[in-house]
């Protein structure tokens, strides 16, 4: 374990930081625990209810804290975020609070509902036309530049990487409360923005609490990047329902982070998503998407991990109501 | 508003009491809040999210609050329930973190999960043949004097009111965090044991926070009790999907109290309670049963109350998987 941090985007100050402009607008999650989870898992699992946050993902943190920490005048002019999915209803929803405009950027053959859902959330959405070669950076850049509007990236953005990190503040206590001292934590990773804050806040207050970040195995790109010790790309355009966590590759400042502190990668196919995503809904009673089941997935798998429990995040709930019913068809007692 | 509340069963100091008895094993719900639940209803509506709680009901409230308050030598021989449901769970969970012995007597034509869970969380399943015309009191009575086990009633049972009271301290707090100090507070309502409850709690501590009982349309008893001013039964044998809150009357002990402290009640078809499901699952991430689901139906009703804010809770989410898919096909955005 090294002793400090000196190279990181971010200390575990900003995400002590990120937690205050948070605590009167985050939901704290909870920490639950189902004694069927435990017996299928073999150990304690104890998951971390992030589907219950703001917008139904952990992105409304990051988002929240990076809007927070912008000049008042700055945040005035507002902000402009590319996705179409969770950091997009985060961005949309932080700003309304604030009261201050966003544009999201999104592909025009984005889902009904996604589309719905980020101008319900108060957002001004623009659509690019993805199939015919047009850039969502081109796009964004001159709608940027005319109104001043602050880019907020995903993940390889510090001041979201803290935000994120507060999931481990929470999990460090309530985990402390739950008797556990000693687990990893299994989280679920695209970019990493998420993983890496969580590292960094348990490396500081949770020493013996590990992460290690799950992947579709067709989409492993943190996995096989951790053990080449440089990042690599995805190769092709993997095929996974988990589309919210599929990435190019580990983020530039995510990945050094995730270097340093993280155990290693886990993989999960998605017809063991699908499995926990059902698992999810009758003994958690939680609505969890394919890309926010990954870790849960991965910590019903008795061979993954060691010792008496395991922690894992469930990132995410924004699904549609086909996927609920397929998860729900798959259970079995 | 009466000044203090002597002819109670319980009190607030032995709510106080059953908090303390569950700090450290209950899980402390949050109240969630959803800008789309907030459009439908025309204010803030702040939701109790009591599926969370172990087993999936509130029910471990008022079973965990009972048990603690058992003589050690009482205790150490054993609780036995009446129930197919949520109670059942609630006693079977709480008896087997304490360790003793817990038996609950089911109908043997009981759903096949709910069998299955209770035997699965600790107890000893005993069925007799309703059908038949077995008595599930002489079942139970016989086996209680001859191994001298405590009998836990689901609502009619001081301790067990006091255990669901402790759902009105944490609103009280929680409402106060998000600023709001009057409100209706809809809690659904069989038998009384929760709602007689939080109105105490809430009577104590929040008296802004007003409850009001909400049944199945077709399974008014307390609705129509209240009007009257004396128990009326339900006539039949009413048909609501909304089975775990359908009791023959209100409760001898809990009627009084909602006499005194509760608002009108409220009566909700099938039909919203099924679409409050949907509701819930795509904009709250959370599985809640029928039974569960009344409040939260009256409460998307803008009609049903006055003010800037409405509390509901959503008290269980045991339910099947078909149901599970029915309320996810009722969503529309």
């Amino acid at each position: 374990m090294i002793s400090d941090t000196p190279d990181f985007p971010i200390s575990i100050t900003d995400i002590r930081k990120a937690a205050e402009y948070l605590a009167p607008v985050a939901v704290r999650t909870p920490l639950l625990e189902s004694p069927y989870l435990n017996e299928i898992a073999g150990r304690r699992v104890l998951v971390k209810a992030e589907v219950l946050q703001r917008t139904g993902s952990f992105k409304f943190r990051g988002a929240w804290t990076a809007i927070s920490a912008l000049d008042e005048k700055v945040r005035a002019r507002g902000v402009i975020a590319y996705s179409s999915g969770n950091h997009a209803q985060g961005i949309a929803h932080a700003a309304s609070l604030f009261g201050v405009p966003s544009i999201i950027v999104m592909p025009e053959d984005s889902p009904a509902l996604k589309l719905a859902n980020t101008r319900a959330l108060g957002a001004s959405v623009v659509t690019y036309d993805r199939a015919g070669g047009e850039s969502r950076e081109a796009v964004g850049e001159a709608l940027a530049a005319e109104r001043g509007l602050t880019l907020i990236r995903p993940y390889d953005e510090p001041m979201v990487m803290a935000g994120q990190g507060t999931v481990g503040l929470e999990i460090a206590e309530q985990a402390k409360a739950a008797g556990v001292s000693e687990a990893d934590v299994l989280v679920c990773c695209g970019g990493g923005g998420l993983t890496s804050g969580v590292a960094i806040a348990l490396h500081s207050v949770a020493p013996g609490l590990r992460v290690r970040p799950v992947e579709p195995a067709v989409a492993d790109d943190t996995c096989r990047s951790l053990i080449a010790g440089k990042r690599l790309s995805n190769e092709g355009n993997p095929d996974s329902f988990c589309d919210a966590i599929v990435t190019p590759m580990p983020g530039e400042l995510t990945f050094p982070v995730l270097q340093q502190l993280a155990g290693p990668g886990l993989r999960v196919e998605d017809q063991a998503v699908l499995i926990a995503m059902g698992q999810a809904l009758m003994r958690l009673k939680l609505v969890v998407e394919p890309g926010g089941a990954v870790a849960l997935a991965a910590a019903l798998e008795p061979c993954n991990v060691e010792g008496d429990a395991v922690i894992c995040v469930v990132t995410g709930g924004n699904v549609d109501p086909q996927l609920i019913s397929a998860a729900a068809a798959t259970f079995a007692p």
